[in-house]
């Protein structure tokens, strides 16, 4: 589709979202410019280390929500970033943009809930920047972070390592993040009330690593969710990937919620989530370590990769048959970070 | 002053930015988070190189201005903040939000700016992420940059290393950045059009540094401008910066815009310019390595440093008196940057 306007979809993590980047944004910056490909850009630097940058803004609205709110969101996201470029995170850099009348006691809250989610990732913040705009030209607040983290050398994940025969595992429910932000949206009085995973993955990344330097690739499933994920994963590394439906962990609530909305949790956005390709024999050890992390401790294998049809991502469903996981074009929840 | 909510004057670079960084982030984040007394982040990197980081938030309105537009003075701001470091720019990190409605024609404007003054700086924008809200509930576009250097062993370049003796120097006109946005917001149609000076200063720095090591320290006086740069100075170091009115250099453009507005220069921000304390000794041969580079050629000294009154910033008046330069409390130009 063309487009002369902005639209909320451009900012889904869909394919209205991808065209704009491709469009706009490569042909200007050149195909470094973070095309969902990696999280972070990771860069060589002096003395032979790799250093890994990524940036994120935060949207979020209502920015608190049950489990969280845009602060921890805000760093455990770009921990969560370069964790999945396999970096050690260390370092991350703040920029707020608050609207005029937006209490400094909510600030506070926000600001707390970044420094305890910093101090829990390990990571020091250690650069920001303060702008305020009038009354009616934000919402309430936004938040920017970089992160800055050091890749080791022995360190070699990407989705293009993927290859048939690979397991594709998450680390545990899906859609907690996104039906939390959406409940307290709506107002909606869910009889279990639904909890953001906001959480930081670095030790998570750290400890599967440790038993299997040999993980093909890391992402976790934000805007898009868990569907955008595999299907980047699919497309980049030219494979299929086949997925269970009954095997996709989902909470209750959470599956009742969705079908409440009319939305498939397969699309709904994690927040302390990952998916990862492993190879087949190292899949047990894999779980074992992630079991033993507070973050992995719903780790299951979920599918596994074939040879065809290529770029695809192929669910076999609870009633018997197999149908394709498309991608959406636009926007199914906006402003879930 | 006591506040419970966020005010324009919080984001203004005065008393009252700074009163909210001491109460609501330092507590927080740690005496690490830049209280303005350095630009960028700088921390130490394996191998014992020393990478620099930072990062600023652009909410300029209008976004287009004479002389330049929000995505050059995105990657400006952060080139020059590393720069004011002594640190060697290399990559940028980019953060967008931006309304629904705003024009795809508008955004291709900003970005070619963006990656115009990229290459011209000579650093990588690596690392992107796009956020859209809905229909008023941002204004246009906000820009995030966040900026990594590598920062020289021999660098050391820090306020508090101005002595009694340094003389102040700035590299060409002030408040040029400021009257240009000021005149386009408000519609003003001054006798000659005046131009924001929007422009990277790494070289600059590069080619004073190569001649004079001993620097002491530089600043760009972006929001707040030279007269609150030259307060950190003075502040920071413990001493007196002494300054001359009629050396300070500004068009008479920006002078008569200045009166007309009832707004005083010294106050005005600049994106183009640097403040530096510089050993007396080699005032002579840094102004000549200045007025060589394209960004240096109105380099003037203005002042010099003296013993007392300790963290004060007096000026010599035109009519020959003796003023002390005060911090503004809050915002003279919201919105400038």
């Amino acid at each position: 589709m063309s487009y002369d306007k902005i639209m909320l979809g451009h900012g889904s993590g869909g394919r209205m979202m991808r065209e704009l980047i491709e469009k706009h944004f490569i042909p200007v910056f050149g195909s470094g410019y973070g095309l969902g490909s990696e999280d972070s850009a990771v860069i060589p630097a002096p003395e032979g280390t790799r250093v890994a940058l990524t940036t994120d803004s935060y949207v979020v609205h209502p920015i608190f929500f049950p489990g969280g709110n845009i602060g921890d969101l805000s760093v455990n996201g770009t921990v969560n970033d370069l964790s999945m470029s396999g970096a050690t995170p260390l370092y991350i850099t703040t920029g707020f943009i608050i609207e005029e009348g937006f209490l400094l006691s909510d600030l506070g809250l926000v600001i707390a809930s970044m420094k305890k989610a910093a101090d829990e990732a390990r990571v020091k913040i250690v650069a920001g920047d303060t702008k305020v705009v009038d009354r009616g030209k934000a919402d309430g607040i936004f938040i920017n972070t970089a992160g800055f983290g050091i890749l080791p050398e022995w360190v070699n994940v990407s989705p293009r390592n993927i290859r048939p025969g690979d397991v594709i595992i998450v680390s545990g429910t899906i859609g907690d993040h996104g039906m939390a932000v959406m409940s307290k949206r709506e107002g909606l009085g869910f009889e279990s009330e639904i909890f953001s995973d906001s959480a930081p993955l670095n030790t998570l990344v750290r400890d599967m690593l440790s038993v299997c330097p040999e993980i093909r690739a890391f992402r976790d499933p934000t805007r898009g969710g868990l569907a955008s994920t595999l299907i980047e994963f699919a497309e980049e590394s030219g494979v299929c990937i086949l997925i269970n439906e009954k095997a996709l962990p989902v909470t209750s609530a959470v599956r009742g919620a969705c079908e409440l909305l009319g939305l498939d949790p397969l699309y709904v956005a994690n927040e302390g989530k990952l998916a990862a390709a492993v190879p087949p024999d190292k899949a047990d050890i894999v779980l074992d370590a992630m079991r033993k992390n507070p973050y992995g401790k719903g780790a299951v294998i979920i599918g596994e990769v074939t040879l065809s049809p290529k770029g695809k991502v192929l669910m076999k469903t609870h009633i018997g048959g197999t149908r394709i996981v498309d991608m959406l074009a636009g926007e199914q929840l906006p402003r879930i970070c």
